[in-house]
């Protein structure tokens, strides 16, 4: 039998998604599941990315260019100037994904033995991606009773070593919602461009931000363009993640000249996607503000309802539709799976994400779970019900 | 000015993109350019895959499951019995396109110093996958004098070592268009049984097979279940290349859940490319009969109109649409850049991919190119004449 590489065994399992089978044997048996453990939204796909795509007319389903279409490109330097960012078509390659934005990112970045600081928890694929590259991540703690702020800049200083190659931020972050403040991000220009390292911002939620904070791109940074970027995706943006189109956006010719020999290996990104993509960018305004509504109105659903359950701890969040929440329980992952196995009232249980797999320090975040707010208000009241009631049935 | 990795450094340019600057100048200059550089087939893509796209009822464009719906890997299964490969939905990795198969199939194999056995020339962005892997192509020089049939098993067993993961193989053959007998799988069923490896059959040309010679696929060799895996793609099959949808088949367990473990970090394969690929599975024969009936004739065209060029060497391809050509040029790198640049004829040139970015020994395939057979019987008659041209005056 010939055998599997370390690597392979080291890959980490989703903890998004290795629940997966419970929820299907629930399903099975009839009960109904909330998920809460995945950010696929329910919110519609603006019309005007499906109708490209029904109206294209496609006689041959051809490759793409390897870096995205010139057109779509040059029209992405519009929506970026839009959110006071200014690049240029040169300064963009479009990726199948943000998943790939960030695997051709790190391939260009670290060789294997390289290390990258991220603050944890940390979206959990981050793990995946670097282990695929034979990348060590350093993880840095945020810390729930901070609101996840970022930690104090002279402790991300102690873990730089001649092996870091970047600091990898989420912003608006997921798990936690966080948003960094402009301080903050200074904080970290200060430190890359002292250690001469980049600064990875993966900012596919730029557009998900309440209670009128304003999101700071580390691209509108000036003095940072050599070191700085950006991983995007259309996905959460248009509620379209299944067309699997993200991009990376620096003003380093060197990495976008490197990111585009993976790309040309890969040869195209999807071609329907790009399409929609192109398409979406035509969205209206009114869209996204009607979007940005129903999810804080869903927060803050979310978080009065989590409030009522006791010894439950929750930071709200200031973006993006994930939250942390610190149950009163030993074991997350344990409790997460059992409301799948063993728990039902009336026919209905939750699906959440043990938040242990968003740490990379083991042990961490073991009594905490991650939620994602992407049903509407309705079931999220049910939901966050059933955790309750679930919570009561374990504890006893 | 933080830096670019080795690994990034040592990525290689595609031979295939490497001229497109030149090419889109020759453009500008207002020189039609014939393309005979790209496997991007002219041939129209089944109307059965176009309309379930056009017709698919999508409110949300929601991820798919990371390792592709039941329902399509069910079907898939069927697409295969009819190729007398017997596997079940659960030996069935969806992937977007071949190059992710490869990827992750190379990834849960190898670790970064482990090596894989190519016959070479062989396609080029399997270099591109190795070095994205960290992983050493070990080649074995096929020549153009024995039509590019296997080396001597005995060759590839002088290059077995204990980093020896992987013998890799593609066939129909890019860019040779050789097909394996089934002598030569039984010899490398042997060897990889022996040394406990891994046997990766590309067969992605699998439909593409002229003058009644038989495809053998690995995956029909009895034993060979534990070792064999399939890199499959719908690309060529359907004439959907910009699509992106391919899989990994292979009956050996420990390989497809870690390959799964890979999927699930990228979450998705692209939504409206499933769609389309699960509906051209209902493609007729008839297309398929066409289509193959068409790439003959342009193969019998192509190699008829090559051998009026004096000194030029070519072996008839069986299978897939490329060829490998030797000209009378010492450096045919050279040759085609100064086809593009400096060279045409009423307004006309010809864009070819130079061979020796097909090969990982330094110096080979130098005097060759690669010509994919994509275009319609008139078109290559002309570009081969212009190909004959352009050597008269380039010897000159």
């Amino acid at each position: 039998m010939p055998k599997i590489s370390s690597k392979g065994k080291n890959m980490p399992e989703s903890p998004i998604r290795k629940l997966v089978p419970y929820a299907e044997q629930a399903k099975k048996n009839g009960t109904k599941v909330y998920h809460l453990n995945i950010g696929q939204p329910d919110i519609k796909t603006p019309e005007v990315a499906l109708n490209a795509v029904k109206n294209a007319d496609i006689k041959v389903l051809e490759y793409a260019r390897s870096e995205g279409s010139e057109t779509y490109r040059e029209k992405l330097t519009s929506y970026y100037k839009k959110h006071n960012i200014s690049v240029s078509a040169q300064d963009i390659i479009v990726t199948t994904g943000g998943s790939e934005a960030l695997l051709f990112t790190l391939g260009s970045i670290c060789d294997a033995g390289d290390e990258v600081i991220i603050p944890e928890p940390f979206y959990a694929n981050y793990n995946g991606f670097s282990t695929a590259n034979g990348i060590k991540v350093i993880p840095i703690i945020s810390s729930i009773n901070d609101d996840f702020a970022l930690p104090p800049i002279e402790d991300f200083e102690k873990l730089i070593t001649p092996k870091t190659k970047a600091i990898l931020i989420c912003n608006p972050g997921n798990p936690t919602g966080y948003l960094y403040s402009e301080e903050e991000i200074n904080q970290l220009k200060t430190l890359v461009l002292k250690h001469d390292i980049f600064l990875i911002s993966d900012e596919v939620y730029r557009e998900f931000v309440y209670d009128g904070v304003k999101h700071n791109s580390i691209m509108t940074v000036e003095g940072l363009e050599n070191n700085a970027v950006i991983i995007d995706s259309v996905s959460k943006r248009y509620s379209m993640c299944g067309a699997r189109i993200g991009c990376i956006v620096s003003k380093n010719k060197d990495l976008i000249q490197t990111t585009l020999k993976f790309a040309q290996a890969r040869l195209s990104p999807p071609t329907y996607a790009l399409i929609a993509s192109e398409a979406a960018l035509e969205t209206t305004d009114t869209y996204f503000i009607e979007v940005n509504e129903e999810y804080l109105k869903r927060r803050n659903t979310l978080i009065q309802e989590l409030k009522k359950i006791p010894n439950v701890k929750v930071s709200v969040p200031k973006g993006a539709f994930y939250c942390i929440v610190e149950l009163p329980v030993k074991d997350a992952d344990h409790f997460a799976q059992w409301m799948l196995e063993k728990f039902e009232d009336k026919g209905e249980t939750v699906m959440v994400a043990p938040a242990s797999g968003f740490y990379s320090t083991p042990g961490s975040g073991k009594n905490q779970i991650r939620i994602a707010y992407v049903l509407n208000r309705e079931s999220l009241v049910r939901a966050v019900e059933l955790i309750g009631l679930a919570l009561k049935k374990y504890q006893a």
